[in-house]
């Protein structure tokens, strides 16, 4: 087979293979041909612009900063942001059906629900505009050579074909075949956790002709061991997730019992679905799994990075997969630049800068697959999150919520943990040291002002203070 | 090829295929063919016992109770104590040249140094001795099917063919061709992680026909950030293992930097070695990676489960290695018993079981890389060795060192975890206390005791104290 059937002007330009047509692999194509190098694209499914059906992961996408920095600087920020949907604070639907927004930031901040599908196509169309650049569909990665570049493919009519590239780049999702040869080799750190909940989708249609919830939020129905979340969509219908225990799901094999949990859980959201939506789509597929994937270094010699899911693959508790895949690209071209494209001192420097953040980004998205099924319902941590945005209007650069620095800004993932445990510490002596304060000042005035006699009046109102609802949660 | 050559007896009894015939296989093949089972083992390796140099990794062996009681479950304990050197306390040997003694436990309390190959020859001789044991070499497994348990192997010949198992016991190390199927299922957990310290070994040849340090123990040679340790052979000769940084390593190019670092590091051991022998072995072999693995679960299906180093690679600085593989082959066959060999309770049961355990030992090596070479330079930890051994003598069933647990017991390694935090916390409350008392004591007797126009060396006193060196370490 003949790759080079579209005739490149370019001459003395690197060859970069990108394996893997997702979006991280489209936009990897982009950032890539910008440069001038000679871009070919390997994916092993066919063109998700042809395709009747789409296959695959399709949980909604939250477009924020990060991912907005890395698609404006191949100048398609506008029109993918255009197609998304503002979402400017969570919905938390309680088991009684009560609503309530926790904003995500300050006024006009907000993540964009995107479409994935929809995004891909518009990735890959942009990648093959470059004249520089060559997409090729079905074909399989079976295994590349870490010393001479080459690789070898399965292709569409059924036999091996070998493409021969300078650089390789790894953009081929979470079960990657480029990985694989960095799993043969000495002193390659790697891991795979997979969480025990499974995820199935449910799609909310459209109620008189509009969206059936309030469109500009991320609902959220938060059970503790348990969590629904839907995203708005384009069409007006909303794509819910529900995030369950694999052993939980198994206990649901009929309608009558999945209507039960629906009605025990999430009743409010019953109507919305209506009950044959729901059934259908409940039963129509089997819950999938989710697995965290960390490994290190992400290069192998002068020849192959890896880069999205293949490099961290992260659970989608904090919105924050696609974001950090495309960081990655736009991370990778300032490295390009800042050793003027000398491959050897560029990979390894990749691995060196951007381990530590896509670990951290691992880790966060794996804490707030706590948070955000459990603490939500804490009034400690909607206090906690009330007082970190009261904290940061009055002190915009000494204290910044993790989720504004990790959503709204470019501050390296890690450096945004270090920084947020160093605020939890001050905050928390803060509130130790006013409680304190308050206490004594309290007892104070009230020893002072209330006549010595009644004394048991005192402890009458602490132990009504302590009673409080608000204590006892 | 017929892998039936030898004609089996038993009939209806279950065709099990172990994988690998190092150590933890050669124990296993024992522990199925006493059971019964029709065992046949498959090594990638020529025959050991044949084999003219005997390649891999040759780490010293420190035999201990789990490891014994499994051997002698399979009446072969004595045999290998036999030709093991009983090694009582650690040596630490400091950089001035001076040797202290540290017990590993009460007085006839010993651990054993055996060495790999015979160990390893022992076994499979013993397993060969079963007339339902086959022992095939030179066959090296390509994949095998999780739903039918048939396996593909190269043979000798260059030939692929396939053997049909009942149970396939993967015993192929940490690098394991068995567990690739695992790495294909969903829902596996698994990690590799190699630590930054390479590791090289170096003979330390007779003097005069004797053991050229005292036989009886672990020589270590702690320097923060590496360490030498040396245990003894029943040929008089010591092997030295040197554990540092990979970095380290390559700064030593020549000779002469190789004779100023142990000049600096390792003086006492020049003469001991002499200058010929550390020269030549040290330039012999590059550094050797160490790695951890971890993975969950241990079985997949009804038809395979991973023992050893394929489930549970552990770095080499608890000595348990060898010992958790061992006690992996006792717990299997326990189980075995308790659920009436039905392979398809047997399986999940087991992982359940044991996960935990091998979590724990590998977790527990892992400290201990840090504890052997930087703590026992540490004279709070000497202190809290000590007291811990004082402590056990007075309360032998409340306070049990870590140590004793992982070594001359079969507590449960995770169990053994949770006793030895909770004992820590015990201690050092204990500690804090006693130390308040002391303190107020002291400061009461002092102050009564003493002239008040002398207040001022109460002052002094504790002064002194503070700038005795004991505290300054």
């Amino acid at each position: 087979m003949d790759f080079s059937s579209k005739k490149i002007k370019l001459t003395n330009k690197k060859k970069v293979a990108v394996v893997g047509g997702g979006l991280v692999g489209g936009l990897n194509a982009c950032f890539l041909a910008k440069r001038g190098f000679e871009v070919t694209v390997f994916e092993s499914r066919e063109d998700i612009r042809c395709a009747k059906t789409i296959k695959g992961k399709s949980i909604n996408l939250a477009l924020s900063h990060r991912g907005r920095q890395a698609l404006k600087h191949v100048g398609m920020e506008d029109k993918i942001v255009s197609n998304g949907i503002p979402m400017h604070a969570r919905m938390i639907h309680s088991v009684n059906g009560k609503c309530s927004p926790i904003p995500y930031g300050r006024k006009g901040q907000y993540i964009l629900s995107v479409g994935r599908a929809n995004l891909n196509k518009e990735l890959l169309t942009a990648a093959e505009a470059y004249p520089n650049t060559q997409l090729n569909f079905n074909h399989k990665l079976l295994d590349w050579n870490p010393e001479t570049g080459t690789m070898t493919f399965l292709g569409p009519d059924g036999t091996e074909k070998d493409f021969q590239a300078d650089l390789i780049v790894g953009c081929d999702g979470a079960f990657s075949a480029t990985r694989k040869q960095f799993l043969r080799r000495s002193r390659f750190d790697y891991s795979q956790t997979y969480i025990p909940h499974g995820y199935l989708e449910l799609t909310m249609p459209p109620r008189n002709g509009d969206f059936a919830m309030k469109p500009n939020f991320l609902h959220i129905w938060p059970r503790n061991t348990f969590m629904m979340i839907a995203l708005p969509n384009m069409d007006k219908t909303f794509t819910c997730t529900l995030f369950m225990p694999f052993e939980e799901f198994e206990k649901i094999t009929t309608g009558d019992e999945l209507m039960a949990h629906f009605q025990k859980y999430f009743q409010d959201s019953i109507p919305l679905f209506g009950v044959d939506v729901l059934k259908r789509d409940f039963f129509q597929l089997p819950a999938q799994a989710m697995v965290s994937v960390k490994c290190s270094p992400h290069h192998l010699n002068e020849k192959c990075i890896l880069m999205g899911d293949a490099a961290h693959a992260v659970v989608p508790f904090y919105g924050q997969g696609m974001n950090a895949g495309f960081e990655d690209c736009l991370v990778f071209d300032e490295i390009l630049d800042q050793f003027n494209e000398d491959l050897s001192a560029v990979l390894p420097e990749y691995s060196r800068v951007r381990v530590p953040d896509d670990h951290a980004i691992c880790d966060l998205a794996m804490y707030n697959y706590i948070e955000m099924r459990a603490h939500v319902n804490s009034r400690y941590f909607l206090f906690r999150k009330y007082l970190d945005n009261v904290l940061h209007f009055f002190m915009p650069r000494t204290i910044i919520p993790l989720y504004t620095m990790v959503t709204f800004t470019r501050t390296r993932y890690h450096e945004a943990v270090i920084r947020w445990k160093w605020q939890n510490k001050v905050i928390t002596q803060g509130l130790l040291l006013l409680g304190t304060m308050s206490a004594a000042g309290a007892t104070y005035l009230l020893v002072k002002y209330i006549p010595q006699k009644s004394t048991g009046s005192v402890e009458q109102l602490w132990n009504k203070l302590l009673t409080l609802k608000w204590f006892q949660k």
